[in-house]
């Protein structure tokens, strides 16, 4: 039997997906499992798109552009303009998800053992995509004593050698809900300038800002205009994660040329998806403006039920609908594991994404979770009353499990 | 400005698609161009699929599992075993489309360095793929003399190094429509097992065979049933290129370990593909019984039409929807190009793709063309009287231009 390849050997377990066998196991036991792992909103498609779907008069479902269907890039660049992103159709190549974007960037811009540095907690997959283009990540941990803002300047440079090609942030932060600020992403820009890298910028939760501090986009930092390489995706926006529809938008024409290499190689990206992608832009502004006030509504409540749990600790996410928060367990891998496996409340669990596999470095991050607010307020309720009860009673547990008071009878 | 990656140089420019610049010049003069370049079937989808997707009644269009939906996969077993293949749910994985198979089987069984032999002419994005991955095509022609036939099994034995994981094949195949037989599938069965290889094979056109000649699949090869990765996808057989819908199927867990890995890294393929691919596994048997005799007929015509051409050379395809035909040309690539370029019969050309982008050596295949019989009779008789035409005036033709006859007058 020939052997597999150390690469895929190389490859990280996704740590949003890696208990799931756990879970189905407890579902098999008849125990009600809430999923705040994983960024699937419960949250409606826009109607616009489901029609879309509903009227397609088409005999053969063909083929799209490799760089996808010219109206779709064309009505994409107007949605960026509203955002002051000053980029045009030719710019922007559509991807089949933002994953298959953040791989076609790496693919295209950096060579085996080439570097990027990656503010951590961060979005796991960009490891992943790391190892398939054979790059290595060079991390700087954000803390959560800090609310995982940018770690100083200085701490980037200490990393930064000849095989330095970029830096990767995610803004709004999957999964921290950070938000750069200006002045953090002056600095960014400085540093891009000063030592001449690609700025990698996943914005795709842009339209989740809930702290009235503006989103900067790596596209609004001037002078660097030839290093950004946006990341997109329509599918935490219209709550379309199924169709497989994102973008990589460039205006450095040679990386763009290599894109397009790389999309012709798999020859189109979804024609659905991209039919579906076009129409919700179209959008009613009163369901963005809906599927936001429910966001900012389930952050207040997620974070002050979570700060309110004895020896847990949130900070107030800014962006995005997620959180990362300290509890006081040994491990979090094996508190995560422990609830689907071994815990149950009124026959219910939770499903939390430990969020050591959020850090490339394998100390960080282990008494840490992730938490996705993509459940409704009713269900968060009920999350955070399951989450207190598997503190006071699981066996890792730090929190004082304080001797009963004897109460004095009269 | 960074530099991009050389790995993006290094990729192929698309033989199927680098001329579309020039088609669309040609469509802006006004001149119909007739595409035989590209697999794009005419045929339409199965009804049962468009239905399905019209009749998709979800709120949310969310995530799949990323190794696709169970539904979808236990059909597909089903569907496999038509063809005496034995594979179960389990063993397969569904990927977005069939390139995304290929990339996963390379990256979950090949390292930098790795090498892969391949006959050729061969499907031009293996090349790409092998790229990605980091691989090395070794190459052995098959010649359009032999019919494309599989080259000695000497001839592979001659590229073996320590080095060598695997033999890819496409059967049946493109771009040559050649069809292995029995005995060429054992010859390869008995190299696999020798040397301890994978044997990845592509096998999307299985539907389509011609010459009452067995299909033999991979899985078909007795005692290599864990160094079989096969290919598939619905995009030709139910003309869905569009849904973006492949498979990967082994018996090995630990390639599909590795597999899986890759498939949670982009978390989810096409989730109205798949609906849409299911539904096609219920086509009516008369519309695959309708598609296989167009193509049938196609065939006939077509190579007998180019056959009849003063200086043109086609083998007689038995599989698949293309062939590799030889041309009276200095250089196919120009001959290609000028087309496009500088050829009109009647407001019309053709677009072909030239072959020398199907073999990895730089000098094979400089007379010849993949021609795809994709479009109706009607057209492929204009397309064989633009060919004809052209070979007259084209400037490299190698037909010799007679000098007009004199007819005696009375």
């Amino acid at each position: 039997m020939p052997e597999v390849s150390d690469r895929g050997k190389a490859m990280p377990d996704s740590p949003i997906r890696k208990l799931a066998p756990l879970a189905e196991k407890a579902k098999e036991r008849g125990v009600k499992v809430y999923h705040l792992n994983i960024g699937q909103p419960d949250l409606p498609t826009p109607p616009e798109a489901l029609a879309a779907i509903k009227n397609i008069d088409r005999k053969i479902l063909e083929y799209t552009p490799s760089e996808g269907i010219r109206s779709l890039r064309q009505k994409l660049a107007k949605y960026y303009h509203k955002f002051n992103i000053d980029v045009e159709a030719d710019d922007i190549i559509v991807t089949t998800g933002g994953s298959e974007a953040v791989t076609f960037a790496f693919m295209s811009t950096l060579d085996p053992g080439d570097e990027i540095i990656v503010p951590e907690p961060a979005y796991a997959n960009y490891e992943a995509f790391a190892i398939v283009a054979g790059a290595v990540i060079k991390s700087i941990a954000a803390t959560i004593d800090d609310g995982f803002a940018l770690p100083p300047v200085e701490e980037f440079e200490k990393l930064i050698t000849p095989k330095t090609k970029g830096i990767m942030i995610c803004n709004p932060n999957n999964p921290t809900g950070y938000l750069y600020t200006r002045e953090e992403m002056n600095k960014i820009r400085d540093l891009v300038k000063k030592y001449d890298l690609y700025l990698f910028s996943d914005e795709v939760y842009r339209e989740f800002c809930y702290t009235g501090s503006p989103y900067i986009s790596a596209f609004h930092l001037e002078g660097i205009e030839q290093n950004v390489v946006l990341i997109d995706s329509v599918s935490k926006r219209y709550s379309e994660c199924g169709l497989r529809i994102g973008a990589l938008i460039s205006k450095n024409k040679e990386v763009r040329r290599n894109v397009l290499k790389f999309c012709q190689a798999r020859l189109s990206p979804p024609l659905i998806g991209q039919i579906a992608a076009e129409a919700s832009l179209d959008a009613d502004p009163e369901y963005m403006l809906n599927n936001y006030n429910e966001y900012v509504n389930r952050r207040k409540f997620l974070i002050d039920g979570l700060n309110r749990i004895e020896g847990v600790y949130s900070p107030i996410p800014m962006g995005a609908f997620y959180t990362v928060a300290r509890l006081p367990v040994d491990n979090a891998d094996n508190f995560c594991s422990w609830l689907l496996s071994d815990f149950e409340y009124e026959k219910q669990t939770v499903f939390l994404a430990p969020a050591s596999g959020f850090y490339t470095a394998s100390d960080k991050g282990m008494d840490e979770v992730r938490i996705a607010y993509v459940l409704k307020k009713g269900d968060l309720a009920v999350c955070l009353k399951i989450l207190e009860e598997a503190l006071k009673v699981y066996p890792g547990s730090k929190v004082r499990k304080s001797a009963p008071i004897k109460e004095s009878v009269e």
